[in-house]
């Protein structure tokens, strides 16, 4: 799991039915407190982030189990918006 | 999930028969509004996509469940066709 | 499986329900004896580990093994507090 | 999925069962049609390829469904050999 | 797969009470015939390797079949002994 901070979204009108009425949300990867990834992904939100907002995202199909077992193609999830994180002091 | 960009094709006579009959894409992932990554992957095609075209991908196991169930050797599939991103103002 | 050192936790109200009373530790990727991997990741806490300890880390759908099949949507998940490590003589 | 060319081969008499009879050749990843990776991987042949060929490779528990439901430690198959790619115009 | 190298070990005593009795061994991933990764991962052994032995090495949910079946939670698992690698001419 890592921390992501919403960025952005994204539309797609053609797309494997069983993505309908998902949200798509453009996702930074926090690497640290002061450093983001410049690679961004995409995740789709369970949790009704916004953004900007910091968030907690799941991959792989343990990202799906947020679904409760429906077989949605889908690799990374917001499971959780995060209210505080305690960095490492320096 | 990622943001990938079909660039080219492949074609494969001689492989798993239960390949048979799917549509081989080059990707190039998209790692922001302005960077590429020079690394290619290679994507099935779900959802009718073409050279040039914005594409939805997903991975491993969940990209998979695109192909409702059947037990088709992939890793990397095309989940939709992107319209529109909304990327962070900079 | 690779070896962390907690640095850290974070919290979130508004999450997932299934997530409810894990707790989640910010973990340092130790690459090897000198050397920690400037991203950070969150984990799971199944063993009871406390901040500057040193554990042994599972990912994927392997480490939700250790919650005995529940379907709870971690993909990292710490699995042991490490005592020692023979690191290789240089 | 990526593209990856045969580079040579690698026997292991000690290994677990599930294991006899494959055939383990060693993988350079092809980048795109200028660059390889320097990393060098391990896939499972199961097309027949042989040292130069170009072939496509699954990961992961996908690659496994080359070989029907069969319960096989392999992470990484050959499930294609490619005859053209069709790269990018640059 | 890929090839990795024994050079470590590792103890934990306090751990999730599944990984029992297995034997935790601290790994270099052998990039190509001259280069090691510097990041080293931790595998479970299941062929009784050594330090300094030259192993094969598969990951994810394909290396727990060689638990056969048990829900074991590792992700990283040695499965052979290397005799010999046919690395590329130069």
């Amino acid at each position: 799991m890592f921390i992501g901070k919403v960025v952005g979204s994204l539309w797609a009108t053609r797309k494997d039915e069983k993505l309908n009425g998902l949200k798509f949300l453009l996702i930074e990867k926090q690497r640290n407190e002061h450093e983001a990834d410049p690679a961004l992904v995409v995740a789709v939100d369970h949790v009704g982030a916004g953004i900007g907002e910091s968030v907690l995202i799941t991959t792989g199909s343990s990202g799906r189990l947020s679904f409760d077992g429906k077989s949605i193609p889908v690799d990374m999830v917001i499971v959780g918006i995060i209210d505080t994180v305690d960095y490492p002091k320096e």
